[in-house]
């Protein structure tokens, strides 16, 4: 399991960063990555359960689940159901925490995911000769510092940097 | 702000019992206090920001907002906004954890409120009479100390309760 | 019980901020509002349970016992045994997370606490008198609020100030 | 990166099981698979950063930093600094909460730890050679099942059999 950290400090209120990231359907609204998005089957973009379907700016396909939202404390958390980035058991979350001496926020983005790796292992006995897939979770090193930095900076601080370009 | 916290084991699996308490409109199917319960607007129960308007059995009415919810840790959090317990910022979250040994889950339910007292405040001055309503936001020992029974035993205990009746 | 919370941004890494403010005996090095300090009966001031006592700029005595010292996420809690505040229950937590894009980090600190109140009830039946203490945990509003600001600005703020102008 | 967690209810309070478990050098006093423990240059067993040095009953040698230490929410956090498990980065926390229905806590044991693997790199330039020692953090699959079976059950599950077997 890999895991990514991302934090930072944006230049409005946590209530004002929240109404603009709160709904899970406004990546294309704020997040410079993200072409596109609909919600499946016309949910509510609030309602817990629902699959954001997006592409990015490259035209990969994206289908996220929201798993938790929570006006309370300013977080969404998501788990990835498809995309072309080669992770698995992929969840994040998005959460704010007001500072209380100045007009700022506190911003954490973090995921935790295993790197998929698909094998073909043929297998043969005999005189015959099967084929069967198997599934690695690990990552080669090079790819577990890809990923990390792909997720971290490429999503994470790009949509932090775009936030802070926005509100300061 | 007083603060209440429950806790109890229950005989399944946090799967198995959150299945039955995620719908933020089925109290009366698992919950012995309420009798009715109904969301606003006809929104889905798993929209966060909905609000639920039931009755307990004494007649009682109660509106609440959803303020959370998670599938991811299995709690849902959500804020009185008119009752007749006399309570005010009332904030609660109920909350199941996996017990791994054993088919078992922990659960816990805590809230926490000010207790408000409405006081009429009767102005007079020459030949005119007002009447103003001012706040207190203290209770009397006595009053928190019913408050925190009627809260902990009378709505959470007796919700545990009922679950460990049904699960185990 | 009151709650009082205060965030800040610091301009120095958690790390560098952790080794100024993880001695429990430190305060005075790095809090404007702090005298002296030692630690009772010569006790290592990273031991649990250790009790600092110190005295504030204008002459108070507080006594405060180590609950909870973390080098893991940087936080310590602690509470007060003896103070010239007229708080009760008082449990106080600072904590700091790191900001991943700066060498900046964010700080909060945070307290619970009941506002005590000594009030003496003389009692007389008959030729007998008696006097008896109770106790009240309730302040008044203007009590409730003089009590925040004092803590939240005269002690957390001004705290979070000195390390800002040390740190940048 | 390898998370493993394990839960379970012990029957006496959560003071009754912290007065047993807090002691980061009482292993030998309640896990059946420790055969005897000291800490570290005479230093008291609750000062956050003290290591204790201890050894298992099939005689490995295990050294571990006190990382954190709570009286407040009764819970320790620790790193393994030697030991011939081949984990590397390896964090736990164990962790009491009281449940309020009964003389019985939920008990959670967690660690995170990346699975080392020690290869020898021999490297040849002109008429030198040199070995050099690289490290890899993946598991081969197999071995991740058996580290996380072994540390969750062998290790976190006998530990609370253990006090399941005092305490009820």
């Amino acid at each position: 399991m890999i895991q990514v950290y991302t934090s930072s400090v944006i230049g409005s209120s946590a209530e004002n960063i929240w109404a603009r990231i709160r709904d899970f359907n406004a990546l294309p609204q704020w997040h410079p990555g993200i072409a596109d998005s609909r919600i499946e089957n016309g949910q509510p973009s609030d309602r817990v359960g629902c699959i954001r379907h997006f592409h990015t700016g490259d035209g990969g396909m994206i289908r996220e689940r929201l798993l938790a939202l929570s006006d309370y404390d300013y977080s969404v958390t998501y788990e990835i159901l498809e995309s072309p980035m080669g992770v698995d058991n992929y969840v994040a979350t998005l959460k704010l925490t007001p500072v209380t001496d100045g007009a700022r926020c506190f911003a954490e983005w973090s995921a935790e995911f295993d790197c998929a790796t698909l094998k073909l292992t043929p297998v043969t006995d005999g005189v015959r000769c099967f084929a069967e897939w198997s599934a690695e979770f690990d990552c080669a090193p090079g790819r577990e510092a890809e990923l990390t930095r792909a997720i971290g900076q490429g999503v994470f601080q790009a949509g932090f940097d775009a936030l802070k370009r926005t509100f300061g």
